[in-house]
């Protein structure tokens, strides 16, 4: 994780919505908005294992998730790598996924991996190994994606 | 275009940036974050011919747009269909998409093809088969992508 810059892991900090994208089964790339958070190493999502996201990850092992800020000129970076679906101590990556969805101060109490389990609730963990198309993050950066 | 509500087409007139993806050569999502304009049935990207996204179109003859919205609960959609490459005729869809951009009332007069030629620019067009993913966008919508 050398290669994320102090700047890519304050913008990391500073968002919470992101596109992932999977490779379906007839190979087309499926996009769907997401709240992340992440460990310092892996991009976390939570999600449920029936959703057809969940479903390309185990069948593909990779995902990418566009970052962009919200404001003009809409700083943005896409990270991406070897992706896995969690089932087992997923509690605090889950709280802190749901804390960034409330934007409260600190997570929820963990839950047990098996009351996840009964509503179906996975990890979507993303090793980020690429950073590509970083836009106006870095003071050099341009948009190179217009 | 008669599976687009009206939800839809607002929500894309009320917008200008998404996340663009597009079929590497090695098969996985490539994606990055564009302006757009559309003409009530494509989706209108201005790029340069040498960019990666542009190659993987001339290529797959496919791309994808997420677009969401910049605020809470964050109303997003995924428009997808078959695309291409345009250097004909493109003066009026290239000052579409630079208004856009500029935030101004009226686009810019449009340049001639020889004069976008001149400088690598062609239009990214995306014809819309697909609407996924929709969230917050309808009344009864959402988000099914966390």
């Amino acid at each position: 994780m050398g290669f994320l810059t102090d700047e890519l892991r304050e913008f990391l900090d500073a968002h919470r919505v992101g596109v992932l994208a999977t490779i379906a089964a007839d190979g087309k790339p499926r996009q769907s908005v997401v709240y992340y958070a992440w460990d310092g190493e892996r991009l976390l999502i939570s999600t449920e294992s029936k959703r057809w996201k969940a479903r390309d990850v185990e069948r593909s092992g990779w995902a990418s998730l566009c970052v962009r800020g919200d404001e003009m000129p809409y700083p943005s970076a896409v990270f991406s790598g070897r992706a896995e679906i969690l089932t087992e101590d997923i509690g605090p990556a889950t709280a802190s996924v749901m804390q960034r969805i409330a934007g409260t101060p600190e997570p929820p109490d963990p839950q047990s991996d098996e009351a996840l389990a009964a509503i179906d609730r996975v990890v979507l963990a993303i090793t980020v190994e690429r950073v590509a198309a970083v836009s106006y993050i870095a003071a050099d950066e341009r948009r190179d994606g217009d």
